[in-house]
């Protein structure tokens, strides 16, 4: 779709420039050098020629059908061009020029007209404020970057220039190469959801390296790399722990719930693997362009020396992988030939003087064994070891089996020639044992975001949807936007949430009514907005089953409520189930402005307020997805059955979690909700209270 | 003390060889290649002449005193050998030789054999399985390293030689020198105690690198390294997380005082920089030996790009330490010379077109600014950024100020050039921004370190020790080893520590005699080993408050008592204190192997047994250990007031904790305590229960 910014028949730069200093000389420079093979129109009003090719005074001068134009002219003058570009019928243009909503009020201006005009023609532009773009296939490099980066199957897509630029310089010098290249700035047009539909289905790109400073879309973007990452990994960085998004947050929930929590769980949604810092970006880089994905968690350590083993296997354990368990009759081959001093079981010690010959037989022997999916390489430069031997069988064997490999030769100097071997038959070599397994760790993920994807499934419930619409409409005709309580609970109970029975009875008779109609032990409370302290008023009566002990409960109350206050507003009696004990849990929902309904699950009380141990995901959930919530929760124990307490009902739970999801899909007008408590007993579950937040 | 190790007169290498393949020949060489400018003497009773030296048949031979003997030899003759060097008055000897107690019990035999000579003669010995001794300042490499590195003043002191070998290889890429670098192997004589004590004094030595698989002695390694650092940093990788070391432990304070535990505990204690990987150590080895440290926290970022500085200041924040804010005066002058869209606050962002001129003019501008303690220099190679000459800039800058600056040259290929003259001029430049904090932050902690080794004190209370003496050595002659209840707080009351009053009554007169002598509130229980069902078997009275109601409870709990197991055998009523409502916090003492006793604490019920939320601390305890034993766990706030609740007397806590320290430090015979609850109040504290393990 994107193709002519990739693969253009012939190309304009507005800006050409004769001096060498100035980016219109640059750009110009790296399409000949870069090995262009399409036509080029370098636009300059003043220069006859630059760099041996004709220059054109304007763009409509150009007698040609231009499929892709880069502009790097003052921004002042660029909308003008613009113009003249859609006049021209351009496909696709990249706007190198700074000076838009970047630099403040008159920048944004700019770039709102800039807007207006690429709409008014049906253009696609990359841009502005941008590095460029590069196609290393295509041999197109349309942009200011040092130099044409080596060609590989990385696509890299980044809205920071200068980060593009440490990549790029990174990637020449660790034989990394690259197939696309884009540096999309501030996104006037073209951002990271056309860039990622664009790579999805490109045949030269194995893996997706992204950095952001903000989404366009979130929904979008969940939905999108949800398809992409079973075809490819994406990789994100992105900077800047943004603020909460939502500061006046009324519910529990949306006060802990800012827009890195929405963020990460969109990643957890998605599958896409987050680098933490620059250098794991790097090191995920590597791993995922060099090696095949794994197909399970079982690692194998070869190494010449003990303290770095130890800290590997303490890793592999930390990162929840699984040192591999050999066979049997790996065990025995190893033995036969080892000598008796090494260590035979995972992580293998072949010791100190092993030369390359002794780790070509090690790896040789595990690299087919079934229990092992993946294999650490470590490398001490001790005196008799052959580390450029060493290196070039490790390239050799891996070669062999569809095994991940990775290598952790560590020191300087000395291992430099044997890393470089391992660069060129692209064995990612790690500074450190703890970074090889970073990086393994990464790869699993995706592995198992792979299989979660696929095998999570969404659960439709039986609701009264109509119902809760019709609730909903009377609130926002009303102009109620706070509802809890009585109401509250109505919408849970349309959507099968099971809640505590209540009733707000204004006489006696009604009392009556509702415990003829209703068995059970209840509570009966004061409603009046004069009486905060009910107890201190008479206000509350416990343990009432029938309707006569209703009926004088109704008038005890009423009595020495007015005895209390006598100037007391009254608005009935309230009578609410008595629950038995049980865990409390809460359940919540804030609407995040990305990524949506993000739901929040945790056990109630001190738990959510201190110890804040709550997980979130981003609705609509999947049986996984609540899953993985309940058992990310720190205080899982709790609800398992903690010291001599019952274990919950963590079904209970899940489904109540579930049709959650489902309420809060089908009325996108909820903004917040808090469930709490709901209360967890041994069988079953029950809503005690809740309160809604709706934005009309 | 160790001098002849690192300097000495004279040299024998025992094994030396004339075959290039082994280490023999590869020491020898060593030695020579070195520059050593002592006596060296070869022996070998085949060899006539090696490496143009005179060769000797045996020790006894050699015509000269021998200071320092290298011993490299196949471990069978390395006993007789040794013998053969006591006898002829060498004073330090390098065991090269492998195959002792690294390889079973076989091994182990030769060793304590080895043991056995060194203490009959008196000498030092280092090794045995290790890669030797270099020195860069005597010229003296008496090991089989690949070559001798560079000189500086780093000391390393490593017990696996293959980690040795890694980061010797390292340091000579990286342009770092070593001072000392010495292979202890496996410490049958010399240990890291001995080794740091003779760095300690080194005037050639600035920063101590340390790695460790085991430690020595535990306590004497706290006292020394805590009395080292503050002289020089002291920076530690220990490898192997070790197994719990007391897996039979009675108390919980036991079962969760692993020996990681003790260990970070003991770091806490002593102000080691405990680096957590090897790219780590290797990242605070060059911060430490580059830079002057930190002398405050507050860190100023230079930029020409967003990305990275928002990376970095979430990190600067996330690890405490703090964005400078400038003076007015600086903020002038930054105005006065950057661009208007530059970023005038810290981070400073001098934009992606900055040439060194700018990056000059900024560092100028803050390096002097008093609230300003340490830099980062960010560097995008971006197409106009000057690499060379803003590394030459940053040089020239940082000489001018006692300030720490760290620099980060984002990139590969093109950033080489600025990072080599970075490195040439003892500017750490880290790949990553994160990892300049990180490496920033080391520092910070050990100006924190050093201050709070120096401020902390330790209170001694008045107590009764002879009495608590006494007790113990009663408990011992009955061989009691478990105590609790009645005269555990007995023991807690001597030392000081308020506990709840109580009292085994054997009859009525007992009841009556106890209530006229103490006031409060009082619960009555039966004691019986046949009773567990007190409540039920009519054998608890709450609310006594008088000598009657006493008298009264007695019978009535007796009597009752009698009818629910006629055949109970009754020890007596206990009568002890009720307590007030307050939070339930556990202290717990746990006696580790290596460095003592291990003070936990934390919040009791389920925040120990479910969260884990427990702090630890290695006795004697100073006012500030105690103070961040508080402050470390999560539930602080519980303590703080939480919701409604007042706050707790805090420094009842406190208090209690430094009695229970000094109460374990005068009897090292108790292994384990569990004071669980003791119940904090608004004001005081009170012991509920206690029990003590004894180890006699």
């Amino acid at each position: 779709m994107l193709n002519y910014f990739f693969n253009p028949e012939s190309v304009c730069l507005i800006g050409a420039s004769t001096n060498p200093e100035k980016l219109g000389f640059k750009i110009l420079k790296n399409i000949i050098d870069g090995g262009y093979k399409g036509k080029i129109f370098p636009v300059n009003p003043k220069a006859e020629q630059i760099l041996n090719l004709k220059c054109y005074k304007n763009v409509s001068e150009i007698p040609y059908f231009i499929e892709l134009a880069i502009v790097a002219i003052p921004s002042d003058f660029v909308c003008e061009v613009v113009e003249e570009l859609g006049k021209k019928c351009v496909k696709g243009v990249i706007i190198i020029s700074a000076g838009f909503k970047e630099t403040g009020e008159e920048g944004k201006k700019k770039e709102e007209k800039l807007k207006e005009i690429i709409k008014k023609y049906n253009m696609r532009v990359i841009g502005p404020n941008c590095l460029g773009v590069i196609d290393t296939k295509n041999k197109l490099n349309a942009s200011f970057a040092f130099e044409m980066p080596q060609s590989g199957k990385i696509s890299f897509i980044t809205q920071s220039g200068a980060l593009g630029t440490a990549i790029l310089d990174w990637s020449m010098k660790e034989n990394v190469g690259f197939s696309k290249f884009v540096s999309f700035g501030n996104k006037v047009d073209v951002s990271e959801i056309d860039l990622i539909e664009e790579l999805e289905n490109d045949p030269d790109t194995n893996v997706i390296l992204l950095y952001l400073e903000s989404i366009t879309d979130g929904r979008k973007f969940i939905d999108l790399t949800k398809r992409v990452i079973q075809k490819k990994p994406i990789i994100l960085i992105k900077s800047g722990k943004t603020e909460s998004g939502s500061k006046s947050a009324i519910s529990h929930t949306g006060s802990l719930s800012g827009s890195d929590i929405a963020f990460n769980a969109a990643i957890k949604k998605s599958g896409i693997i987050r680098a933490n810092t620059v250098e794991e970006l790097f090191d995920y880089a590597l791993i995922f362009s060099y090696q095949p994905v794994l197909k399970g968690n079982r690692i194998c350590v070869i190494t010449n020396a003990g303290g770095p083993s130890v800290m590997t296997v303490d890793m592999i354990e930390e990162k929840g992988l699984n040192l591999a368990k050999f066979s049997l009759q790996t065990i025995e081959n190893l033995k036969s030939f080892l000598p008796p001093a090494s260590n035979i079981n995972n992580p293998i010690d072949v010791l100190g003087d092993a030369k390359a010959d002794r780790y070509e037989k090690v790896i040789e022997e595990v690299i087919f064994d079934d229990n092992v999916d993946g294999i650490i390489v470590i490398l001490t430069p001790q005196i008799t070891t052959q580390i450029r031997e060493t290196a070039e069988i490790i390239a050799r064997i891996s070669k062999k089996c569809e095994k991940s490999v990775v290598a952790c030769f560590m020191g300087g100097k000395r291992v430099e020639e044997g890393i470089n071997i391992l660069k060129q038959n692209k064995i990612p070599n790690y500074f450190s044992p703890e970074r090889c397994v970073i990086s393994l760790k990464a790869m699993d993920d995706y592995r198992k975001f792979k299989e979660k994807v696929i095998k999570g499934k969404y659960i439709e419930f039986k609701v009264e949807k109509e119902k809760v619409r019709e609730k909903i409409e009377n609130f926002k005709n009303q102009k109620i936007s706070i509802i809890g309580d009585i109401e509250g609970r109505e919408i849970l109970s349309f959507y099968g949430i099971n809640t505590i029975t209540s009733f707000l009875a204004k006489n006696q008779e009604e009392c009556e009514k509702f415990l003829e109609e209703n068995k059970g032990v209840f509570v009966m409370k004061v409603v009046s907005p004069d009486i905060i302290h009910k107890t201190e008023a008479g206000g509350i009566k416990l343990g009432i089953r029938t309707a006569k002990q209703a009926k004088q409960a109704f008038e005890e109350i009423i009595n020495s409520s007015i005895k209390y206050k006598p100037d007391a507003r009254i608005i009935g009696v309230q009578i609410q189930e008595m629950v038995e004990k049980g865990v409390e849990v809460i359940i919540g929902v804030n609407k995040d402005i990305q990524f949506g309904h993000l739901i929040m699950f945790g056990l109630g009380g001190i738990y959510v307020e201190l110890l804040k141990d709550v997980s979130f995901r981003i609705a609509p959930l999947t049986d996984i997805d609540v899953d993985e919530m309940i058992n990310e929760i720190k205080t899982l124990r709790i609800l398992k059955g903690f010291r001599n307490m019952p274990a919950c009902d963590i079904d209970a739970i899940k489904e109540t979690i579930l049709r959650v999801s489902q309420l809060v899909c089908d009325f996108p007008e909820i903004k917040e909700m808090d469930i709490n408590p709901i209360i967890v007993k041994e069988k079953d579950s029950i809503v005690v209270d809740v309160r809604f937040v709706f934005d009309f």
